[in-house]
């Protein structure tokens, strides 16, 4: 079995100071993961790790364009290890089919792409050629929690979940 | 035959003061739902009962949480009235993947994921397990015709369309 | 074989007076178009034309309504030639699903519809009901480059890519 794409997805964790091993949990009446056929939907990630924000605020004034980038690679690293937790083992994962990236940016901050590089740069790292995804990024007024990023997915697995 | 979601639809029908019994129609070279196999997607829904809007404006500064959370459950019940009218009851919903919700707000109203709640609620009040979706809630600057909410979502159905 | 939605894609660009015959490139790890069975992903267009985007700014004040339709269908066009680069030609699109189309807008420009209509319009006459699908309009607050309009879309196959 191949397990260069957990070890990948570690180091990165080691990269950016954070553990995403634990239990992502959501509240309320929704899921953070939805299976259909081989399909997975995975709900909208902020920059959260464990119970709080590591970064919250404006991209373009408040936070810097390197400091969105990580946010977006937090973001993506939950997704990441919701897919993990979801199907077992990122060897599972198949092809990331969509992401969108959604930036809370000032009036006149139009590097919402830079941003998005972030997560798929990481997406790439992690899956190689399964995440290369089709993307779309947009500048968004706020977002839950004052997140300076949020981004979403659809992936597939090799098998029905 | 279960009439149970029909019965909690028209229970919620009642409480908002809104029927969601008529047919809906959207203008233009759209369509208000496309089949694929037994996905099911839905176009997005502003709070409008009959030919106009319940409520309009910005969440935040013209609009409190509260009244957002009632236009989140008015397009949310426009949602299922069209999966009802498009598969025939609202029994043939199997599964809600996916829900994105767009909130016009102001520029320091996070609570996002508060509105979207609205409507998680009321998908899992009528479809029970079934309504559990993933979902993503974001901060707008406007919205089609002033509404302070909008969504789509995509289902799946017992049987292909 | 039909070549008359070729010809009607084809009239349409002579009416904007732009060619989209060239390939169609993104930079990243990210990719223009996944396929997966019938279902084929279009990463979000802006509306540009060769290395440069022909119309940029914010709607509502430094563009107007007719010139972010105007906008909104040469993203579309875009993702036309897009699928037709990747099926091989527009004959082999069975339909469009979903398009969700996010304009920079003004905080006060409601007309996010009308700016869609722009699109949807286009793709009906290139697709004829092929190209009736779910949408969805939102204002946001910035996009990449500075693109007053951008727009992504999931189509099907007639046969599995």
């Amino acid at each position: 079995m191949d397990h260069t794409r957990e070890s990948r997805f570690q180091a990165i964790a080691a990269r950016l100071g954070h553990s995403f091993d634990g239990a992502i949990q959501v509240g309320g009446h929704y899921a953070p993961v939805v299976h259909h056929g081989t399909e997975v939907y995975v709900s909208g990630q902020v920059p959260r790790v464990g119970s709080s924000l590591v970064l919250t605020g404006r991209v373009g004034t408040e936070l810097t364009l390197i400091q969105a980038q990580t946010a977006a690679g937090i973001c993506v690293m939950r997704a990441l290890a919701l897919l993990r937790q979801s199907l077992g083992s990122l060897n599972a994962v198949e092809r990331v089919l969509r992401m969108t990236v959604y930036v809370q940016c000032s009036a006149d901050f139009t590097q919402l792409s830079e941003v998005a590089d972030g997560a798929s740069d990481l997406l790439h790292e992690v899956l190689g050629e399964a995440g290369v995804h089709t993307r779309t990024s947009v500048g968004v007024y706020q977002l839950p929690k004052n997140a300076p990023v949020e981004l979403d997915l659809i992936a597939t697995a090799l098998s029905e979940g």
